[in-house]
């Protein structure tokens, strides 16, 4: 079978994982070029016997063969990349978010679905086997209609203040992700949005206009519900929960653990803290997504996770952006009008 | 030492868990007088050997020698019974709520507070082990300032419709107890909710004008929220836990089960489910609960729950009930105007 | 109904726990009398208002109507009560053990079988609902065939050294419970006992010819097995876990916990310890225990804990201590023979 | 840096394991060669691009620049494949147990010493999340003295009773691993072996002189214990667990689940079973302990797993047959007299 050939665009830390992800796991494709802006990262390219470094994603998409480009550069060059990618008939797997704007989202997409080519986005959590898992349950009927999906997600601690500056915010930066999840968990769009948020972890993140603790509040088209509780702070590492509540029964999904030992003392009963952050907590689901990218260019079946999929998430979270100011409900066909 | 002598008035299902843990369980005390309107309930008296049985509120008051009275009668007889009681010089507990209107509350409060009488009122889940344990953890510090609770809180199955009907709706009947348990965990003043709410256990409850699934978003005064959800059925019990956290860690009240056992077979590992309902589940706290009345009455101290706890639950629910019909949120201020 | 006339015989830790469950939660019977050989323990008789209160057992067996006694007296005074008892035709619950000579067991089971009176044995774990669960399992065939059946059983601290040199060693005063568990969780007779035990707690327990630390493997006759392991100290407390290991599944049976809260925090997450000791722990089971007896008394039926399932336990603590004495496997007929 | 230089014999179950986890984890070697009797193998060699494949232990050691080899071949090729190891002065990795008989071990270990190289032995569970964590918190004295450790260890299903009839037994084939877990929680060695054991699970092992299922007192050199069971059949799956208890507390392995969901019906709480086998429960072990394994050849340092950890758990291994042949305890020094 000839293999398929990929390229992967931004040798960052979620390009390194894709990258070391695909060149050991996946014997069905062949790695044949790199991209970084940053000269040292051909190191990276030379560890994994890929044959071809450049440094800007243009030249990338000259080399010969390439069938399909993985995009893990930084959030304000994915539009470009991706229309770029699918002017010349690339497939594409991209990480989220595809950009800040709604306009330029829907321009990219509509570029995309012109082309042909095939676009998924990095939301990596719905392979997570922790999240899959009540996925599975809800689509089984095992719980019945959903009424209330309940998601937690707290990060060990806050980026640097200067990257909260151009993050576009926490909802389109962290909670974009949970808009997401409830979405896949539940199968419904959403309706409406409700947020409140404070600053809490860092005077300085209010500064910068953002907050940094929130609840938000989802209601689907179904009148059901979705809540969603953030924080950029946990001392106790990174809480990643979720609970799907229906008419026969709940679900729940866990944080996970490196070890499951349990240690009694005359203090108490204890045992370690959960996996410290997404890389850890995570790592399966990296690996997991680019199986179902590849599967999906192999069969030639739609993607896990369309362009359509990152789009609502923006929405919702542009929606949230607007509910915090505004101090009120925000419906999602304001932000679509 | 002298006992206290205290009556009950009300033998139905909480007048008789009362009556019981007073009878049995405080040599402190002795029950002289009980009050029921059902002819029937004089054996439930017998039983205990209580000396006197009465049919009115009235009579009640005029049994030689009653020091305290204890109110479980239905709630739309507890104002009228907590003035009665206050003007006889009766230290009182009563079951929540005190009314469902918000000047009723406030004129009885005010007749209790001229009166000099003690109020306590019943939110028994403050004496909840597990809920009793995370506030203690939140007063410890040990979760450092808190920055969100989270109580989830949905009975087996729903009440009657008829019940339904006159209950205030689920807020006030329902809910109310979490808006208790939000601001006794936190020890903060809600300056804000946001209620969302919908019908899916039983059209009949929407067609009594009420939810029977709802989430609710409450502010605290200094920007930090909690999040409850609700329903009237979850099909594998009674449903209450609770969660808060904090800048130095979280806390989680779990379920509660007749064991801990856990069964491994081919299809699975499993256990028991929850304590079915209230009286399973919060069987302690209502002995815990008398016990403290007692203790306070016997010490000449604060109540532990006040009429001030008892009408900002109803003012909350007040705002619940507004927000829910104005999709909006409401201030706390608004409706105490 | 004719109410039940009991007596209460020794009123001191487990006296008083069984007294107070029988004056309060049993409408059936009545208390009629007690004894115990310290004039204060008349104390305790007066505050349940039991209207005799004596300082001979001789005395206690004269006092008028007397159906039943519960004889909760040091061990060394049981079988001497338990014979006068069955004399007079008293119906008896008698805590374990009967005696630590296994002729002295034999002859007074002798004399009960003659009297025609009924005895239960007080081996209130069996009616502990973490153990009655798993029991329930087995029987229900949930588990399928038992192939090994687990105990753990380890005490928070030991006992004064005063009270091992005359408790019978280890095996007779803190393992026959085990013995006893390990019988009724696999409803199967032992065939074979091997010991092995060591003193880690404290070298007096060792100077007094005792261990606090020990392994026993028990065969049954079917030549499935059960293993136990003890010790007089734990410091993180009562220590009370059972599993049945069979052809369908497993079933375990954890420790109790006050509450079940978890507090994450940067150190790790954690919870309380388990309920401390016995009347903690096993609070619910005496109460229950005692249902069972007044059940049997009401309909005539079988005891739940006979006076068998006490010679049992006995041989086996003896067979152990040869086992440990002479290190090897001890057969049951040894010490039957 | 120079690679080292490894060669693979035996494409097997693990040998494949252990191949692709050379290939893929550790850019420090390089896999020059292979080595299978079978033919079909070759695929395997090809698709991890390894250069040389052959069909004999000699030839693969005649590969040129051959620095250490890794044995993954049947049981009883073991012995010869190490002492030719040795004798061509490789470094070794050998899966256990090295021989069934003690004669043959001893004379292996003799000249594996005298070659000067270095041998680990494949105790993979050593080098599990679950056990190590429980290590670690012996050797950071939390626990204090250790006092009694527990293992239970069962599999989902028995081998076919062709592989019972040459695998030396239960005791050398499956507890093997248990006893080396004893050891190395315990940091003990063991002076005498009790075992019990029956046939449970399939009439046809015991037909071929063996048991299925079993319990194993083990005794340390201090008097102190360890208590195995096992059995060939567990129908929820794999049971690996294992726990440390002593003088300042104890620490509980779990089992590793697929995920940690709960799943809340009408019929129970349940979630997922253990992961299946030890090809899903050690997955991750594998490699560690290989990693260990590269880690000592590049540092020079001693082996984490020696000879004489393989030549102490045969010894008890054999003790243990003894035991049960014999129905009595038999110390270590019998063994190896």
């Amino acid at each position: 079978m000839k293999k398929i050939n990929v390229a992967v665009a931004g040798l960052g830390r979620i390009g390194k994982i894709h990258l070391k992800n695909l060149c050991r796991n996946f014997p069905e494709i062949k790695v044949v070029a790199t991209m970084d802006v940053f000269d040292e990262s051909k190191a990276i390219a030379d560890e994994f016997n890929v044959p071809v470094f450049v440094k800007t994603f243009d030249e990338l998409l000259t080399v010969d063969g390439v069938d399909a480009v993985v995009i893990c550069s930084p959030t304000d060059t994915h539009a470009d990349y991706v229309v770029k990618a699918a002017r010349a008939g690339k497939q594409i797997f991209c990480e989220k978010p595809l950009d800040l704007s709604l306009d330029r989202v829907n321009e990219v997409l509509e570029i995309v679905k012109k082309s042909g080519v095939k676009l998924m986005l990095g939301f990596n959590r719905r392979f997570d086997p922790e999240f899959k898992r009540i996925r599975q349950l809800v689509v089984s009927g095992a719980i019945g209609e959903v009424r209330i999906v309940k998601i937690t997600s707290r990060d060990p601690g806050p980026p640097p203040v200067s990257y909260i500056k151009v993050s576009g915010g926490m909802f389109l930066d962290m909670t974009i992700h949970d808009f997401d999840m409830a979405r896949y968990i539940s199968g419904k769009q959403v309706k409406e949005v409700f947020a409140k948020g404070t600053v809490m972890v860092d005077p300085e993140i209010g500064k910068a206009g953002d907050i940094d603790t929130a609840v938000i509040t989802l209601t689907f088209e179904d009148d059901t519900m979705a809540i969603i509780d953030n924080c950029r702070e946990a001392v106790y590492g990174y809480d990643q929960r979720l609970e799907a509540f229906g008419s026969k029964g709940m679900a729940q999904a866990e944080n996970e653990f490196p070890n499951n030992h349990k240690l009694y003392t005359k203090d108490g009963v204890s045992g370690d803290l959960p996996l410290y952050f997404f890389l850890e907590r995570y790592n399966a689901s990296y690996n997991a997504e680019i199986r179902e990218f590849i599967n999906a260019l192999i069969s030639g079946g739609d993607m896990p996770v369309d362009g359509n999929d990152g789009l609502h998430s923006i929405v919702i979270g542009l929606a949230a952006k607007k509910s915090l100011a505004e101090g009120r409900p925000v419906l999602i066909k304001e932000i679509l009008k």
